[in-house]
């Protein structure tokens, strides 16, 4: 019998992959689900049930959220990374790392085929399929609902006439959760005008009083909050799990997608904003302004080839490289005020502060330099203008 | 006698320059002020007695606004420029365009000197320096404050023993204010860790009710708000006055000063941050991937020069040619909703919207290829990894 | 009877298709060439008899010379580009206009199809089909070498059978010439070690004495060679001309295709290395240093993208904008001489020149600043590392 | 007394500063020359016998080669550095290595005082005085070329009157040479349009019979020429032996100084082009195409950096981390032809091509895709322009 690991979600599509693989192709399916931070316990119970219910052959939870973190979000905080400014790369970032598991996993089995649920439309399926052709070119993709384009409905009839009785009713939002923030899809994001609500939003306001919080990196990694030293993982979730109590984090992202087209899709992500602006505050307290302007630029591209599923592209790394080294001195505490829907950076405080320099205030230095110094310095400094204004007098 | 231009704002150091320059230095004063935005006419009026008061011979008050808007705030739109990701540069892109009319006075009156009030520590004395050496460099400049490095209470001895007898209280924050954002500056600016507390800034929480604003924009300059048409400068001013009452835009940015050491200034700039994210976000919408990824670094690059003083360098205007050719379908409604110290974009609504194309919706566009598209896509993806991974054997 | 127009060059594969479309698959084939560069008068005669005798209902010569020049080449000086420091994209870029061309000839007779020769393997394919689907994607497109994967044999054999009696004898080495330079394939190109030998190359050595010549810009356009003044496509033939009996101009290009595997092919294209560098001299005396930089760094980009056939992404024309605004100074004269298989730069003479400005010599230049000036110029450059050093003591 | 280091070459402005720093300024002068590739040893003992004469009370010659090689060369290997697409960046870069070194020195001896011979015009003096500034902040630099700018006859005048007879007869072409190649001044580069002739380059054609070359890198850096395995430094200099005969490497560069004005050089650098020319091409054949990229725009931007004394910014050794992580797989043989004035590349050989993968020639690759799938592949990549095309209608 053919051997099949399937990415299984518990969602309608890869149930229906299940059913429909071991029953009508014949397939021995091993379902998987890589947990990035998206499953609790209980959820992760009833996947494990549902999956052998529906015909699969083994179940297995994988526990990626570290390999997540030190793999993917790690970088995406030393390099402050937010797609078009706006978006951490949220759920996209965790195909990446399920994809990599997932091959593990097919090869300690020894099967030769993988499934996963994506359709034909989104970028989901470019990112699973890369990482499969590129690390393991001898497994072959199965993607039923790519290939076969079968509605909601037909899925659910073909699961109810199998005897398959879950109450697979639509959710008015799609939510789709992880370490680095949740998504949110909605008919509001299908248009290009509307907001999405906020009860569209997995949180809520549930605190209305402002609250001060002192972050510490290490290196660039976060490793307390509030003094308490824990992972920069379970920093990360404690974060979370404060901030988002606090509504924060909630904003829409448009796109272009790997396929070409626009897509636009809400998220709520209060830890990775609070932790990337943080760090970047830091960053301008500890770093050059040249290491702070190739950092912009080397971290958006970084962003995009993630983006686009070509993390296994050498050059990312050798971008990785590059951040962990300017990471030498991002140390330090960020003080940030938590207020309902926002946050504020009130400061930092680092022994590697290039402003305050412990050997003297602001005043002192100024008395580095003379006035005579000074106007020396901007004399030169206009050489190329005073030359190319009397060659040219292009300037009026 | 020397005739001379002095840059006058009715502080006390350009005030100690009027004083001493004519009175001592001998110079015919003629005081020039410069408006880009942060004088009203009341102001200016008493600007001018205090200028001819001290001995100014002449004073001319030169309204910039335009021109400022023209060759400055119009690209740093189209640029989406926050410096560090934070500030709109607001006061410092004004010298540019002071500078410019300064010499362009000093000249049409015949002076021989321009003399200014910046001290040697801070970026306008290059700002101001770089432009007059550039253009003008026949003309001498005049800097007593950076000279002689006086104290405020000699400055101020100094007015008194003349008979000037303004009071010249040091304000707890000092304020500057401009057409694209308000400076401020205090003791807690002087330290990394302090936030300035919220009296500092010029504008106090006035609304509390939450207000959607349409924002119009024709080849992304702003020229209606709320469906009203004006200049964008008109249109700048209203949204200012608008945001202000609800406190939004208040920040500090934390930059590297051109003179090399790192420097602290809160800013309020509520009109400015909502449309630079508007006009992104319009922008996200109406734009090429690889217009958005060239867009980000050529617009951190001209606010960098900008910032630096560099605004004559040649590239400047080849950037503000490729950003002005960008521009060409950056038309269409920006949707914001105003809340107590924060706004949201809602959506857009563009006839160059190529998300929502008129000839059809996601789900049609997406008939324009199959399943077997996409894979064909992935896999000629897949060539260069396929190739690294087997040739390199570097990925497990 | 169902229109349909080929890109017909007069080799077996399109040779093939023409017999192939109009006899079995019952198309009334109008077949085109479009001419940027590599044919004679002659040639395209013995074209057009071919195509009519393979059963072409008719023959249009598009003569898109100028065309080419005016939409690509220009740039491509304008830019400096050299694809990975090497390869003037003589050949790839002609394939962007030649698509161009053949949809507004298809729309002018009415036809709903265009037909090409390429393989599936290579670049051309990409560069073609993009232009065809973007502009014109009501026109369907037929490619039956691409779709039947056919030997160069049974093409003989086929067009044999129907009574074609050419002799398609395959020579040693594939020539397609162009205005922008020729490329080389041969067995040699297939391999990564072996250079081709000299007499694969077009051209050979005739002249063995060096000889100078003057090419003059105007705005970055090459409007005279040794004072005759022309336009910039018959100074390039011209040059062309000249300098390839000098055997200027061969190379290996190795790069990446669209496709993502790597491929090798050999040029000569002694008039674009030439015009180039004599440019880019030129640019060095008459550019700041941030346009140089940026230029290099958008040149790169441009010459990416329109190697990948994405002529069309509105970010082409920004950066176009931005390049010919970077050309108002670029005029002058630049002295080259001819060697056997080698050019030298020897100087430039230009009223733009920025290093031999008018107005002083080197050494009266220097008399713009002191000692003093220098120094404090140092000291204030060197502000950053001396905080950093001190903060951090990373530097032994 | 006052203990002085003096950066001392055996030229006449450092003889100058030997005798007038000790005699008249009365200075202890201990005089050092750091090799960075330039001097034999008889040139170094003719220096000490000199430093000694002129005053100084020590001397010590410090062999700087292999620290140059390991600081910056390799750097400028890995990174393709050519400034302005051309020179090697031979002088400038010995610079800053020199100036570490003469710091450590000068804090051996205990010494408060550092002297170089720079004048107030160029790049080196900014070069010296940063890196002592920055890591020296407590050593007093001293200048008297700079601070007394005399002329050359002046300085001869002072020196006899000293008793000191030295022929100080002004060469016809002022060569620095180094490691990595030789810099030519004389009258033709204080102009614009004349070249340097061929008897100002030291190197003279001596070689007319064609020879072919292996050079073998491992990890970016050359290992072997020949097949004989040495250090790097050795290989270049036994690459530039066998190259200089054949007065290969020759070229004018016309470049921004950092004090804002132009600047011409000539240089010869025979090995360190056929260097770079030859990693390149095993780049191209190793490293995936956005490797290819950032490399480009990374090197470009170290180059400058460095040549403009910048070396000390902690971006410098992110981007050394960047690069060498780059490095990790471009190992293998680059053959090259050495010609009279010219080399020619051959090819590469290397079990990291990712061309000739060895699990198949291009043809069986080819395999791995189908017509279908280059189809799908183009017909996805065209999604973004057919939509831009049908929304907004901008091409015809």
């Amino acid at each position: 019998m053919k051997k099949l690991v399937l990415a299984y979600s518990g969602g309608l599509d890869t149930s229906y992959c299940a059913k429909y693989l071991s029953k009508e192709e014949n397939f021995e399916v091993h379902a998987v689900s890589v947990n990035t931070g998206g499953f609790t316990e209980i959820e992760i119970q009833e996947i494990e049930e549902k999956a052998l219910q529906l015909g699969a052959i083994s179940y297995t939870s994988i526990d990626a959220i570290a390999t997540f973190y030190e793999k993917v979000v790690k970088y995406l905080i030393f390099g402050n990374v937010l797609r078009n400014n706006t978006y951490p790369l949220s759920v996209s970032a965790e195909r990446i790392v399920q994809a990599i598991e997932i091959v593990t996993h097919a090869r300690k089995i020894g099967a030769e085929y993988i499934a996963h649920g994506s359709t034909g439309a989104g970028n989901d399926q470019v990112r699973f399929d890369m990482i499969f052709q590129i690390i393991a070119p001898e497994i072959e993709i199965i993607t039923p609902i790519r290939d076969n384009t079968l509605s909601r409905e037909a899925e659910i009839a073909y699961l109810q006439e199998n005897g398959v009785e879950y109450s697979w009713e639509k959710a008015k939002y799609s939510i789709n959760k992880g370490l680095w923030g949740t998504s949110v899809g909605g008919d509001e994001t299908l248009t290009s005008h509307l907001a999405l609500p906020g009860e569209a939003y997995p949180s809520q306001l549930e605190k209305e009083i402002s609250k001060v919080l002192k972050l510490t990196f290490d290196k660039g990694e976060l490793v307390a909050v509030d003094g308490e030293k824990e992972s920069p993982v379970v920093n990360i979730e404690k974060l979370s799990e404060i901030a988002s109590k606090y509504a924060i984090g909630r904003d829409i992202h448009v796109g272009d997608t790997i396929i070409g087209i626009k897509g636009r899709v809400g998220f709520e992500a209060a830890a990775p904003l609070i932790i990337i602006k943080a760090h970047h505050l830091l960053e301008k307290h500890t770093l050059s302004k040249w290491q702070q302007y190739q950092k912009e630029q080397l971290g958006n591209f970084y962003g995009m080839l993630l983006h686009e599923g070509n993390y296994l592209d050498e050059v990312m790394r050798n971008i990785e490289a590059f951040l962990t080294d300017t990471q030498k001195n991002v140390s330090g505490d960020v003080l940030v005020t938590l207020h309902p829907y926002r946050f504020e950076l009130n400061g930092i405080n680092s022994t590697h502060d290039l402003m305050n320099a412990s050997f003297g205030s602001y005043g002192e230095m100024n008395k580095g330099w003379t006035a005579d110094d000074a106007k020396g310095f901007i004399k030169i400094l206009s050489n190329p203008g005073k030359i190319a204004n009397h060659v040219n007098k292009n300037i009026e």
